[in-house]
């Protein structure tokens, strides 16, 4: 099976020392492509520059741990984990991590490689400024910042690879279950995504993160809470992908 | 010598997913807390949630090390060295990193412990928009994002501390040398600092970042590039302190 996985949040500049950016940590793809090449996968990861990477983020030593000698044994068996999934994990950072970038890099993965899944976790920018050279002047009171939409590079996924599972997700604040669900079937139609997982910001800071996994004409499953809520993510898309 | 430091850039929320950033690694208020400690000061270090930090930016154990031994014993002498300034080191993490939350953490442990130098190179908001509660619709073709100016931190420090002596620092892009010495004097007048350190973008990015240190009615000191560039700063501020 070979996989794209995108992480983290786009930022779109305001000028040299400022950017708009989505808020994203990039747990969700690190922990999805942990789990396709922990099942023999061979994934490119595409991410931005201050996401989280799979293997990598547990790769902290805990300077405050009583017993120093776990930690090391914790890094060696990571280490060894990480051998054995290296030449299957293809890293591809983006530089500055705007929507430009992201959209070239997914594009280069699905067009050269013949991908069977993609999910699609990046919270990418809806609307970016034009970037304004050098540093604007903080002498004013008021500030304006004029955007425009990005396009939406999930909708051209489908182009890049005909035969893709496309797995795409949709992020609410506080919006109620019936609707989110709504908006993700939408979303399914208007990407051409076999799937839309949805989720909603209230649950994740009230620490119930609860996944919606919404396809066309197919029954809504319902993915509660749970340590191990990425790997059943990954375990019934693996399932639905293969078909 | 008790000592405050702030590293890393705040944020402005936009919405419950977005949010203005000043692009700031945090990595040289590390160092810069990192060189105190081992001179024996007692730290305070404010830093944004994403911020590098003190030490702990040096605990990764690097996974593709062909010796891993080399890396235990590494990660070892670091934890020596974290054992050995640990009680001498506070972390002060702010919780979203808005300039709101900076200014009460820095206010707090200025009236509260009798510092006698801080170093301000955090990369603060100059404009904040109002936040929108919940998640922007992305459906119109544009949005503007109004924004107003935030308060100076640093310009009310030395009411929460006459006797600090007080680092500030400014950050320009592409600006003649002489002019961003002129403004660093401009800003020690209205920070009412005892010195501002500053540096030019341009330089940072072609791998030649040059310290400008700036004293009201004193020359100015360049700091020329190299890797004891912080050690340098942090020397020179040692010896002004301490009149």
């Amino acid at each position: 099976m070979k996989v794209v996985v995108t992480g983290g949040g786009t930022s779109a500049p305001i000028d040299d020392v400022r950017v708009i950016t989505n808020v994203s940590t990039g747990r969700t793809a690190a922990a999805i492509t942990e789990c396709c090449l922990e099942r023999g996968a061979e994934v490119w990861h595409i991410h931005t520059p201050s996401a989280q990477l799979p293997f990598l983020r547990s790769a902290g030593f805990n300077l405050d741990a009583a017993d120093p000698r776990r930690e090391h044994e914790r890094l060696d068996r990571l280490q060894v984990k990480w051998r054995s999934v290296g030449d299957r994990l293809h890293l591809r950072p983006l530089e500055v991590g705007t929507v430009a970038e992201y959209a070239d890099a997914l594009r280069i993965v699905l067009t050269t490689q013949d991908v069977d899944l993609a999910f699609l976790p990046m919270a990418v920018s809806d609307y970016e400024p034009e970037p304004h050279e050098g540093k604007i002047s903080s002498k004013r009171d008021e500030l304006s910042i004029p955007c425009k939409r990005t396009p939406k590079v999930i909708r051209a996924v489908r182009d890049w690879s005909p035969t893709v599972y496309l797995v795409g997700f949709k992020l609410q604040s506080n919006v109620d279950r019936d609707e989110l669900i709504r908006q993700a079937h939408d979303a399914c139609l208007i990407n051409r995504a076999d799937l839309t997982v949805a989720n909603d910001l209230t649950d994740v800071k009230a620490g119930r993160h609860t996944l919606y996994l919404v396809r066309p004409g197919r029954p809504t499953a319902l993915l509660e809470p749970g340590a191990d809520l990425t790997d059943r993510l990954v375990e019934h898309v693996w399932e639905w992908a293969k078909k």
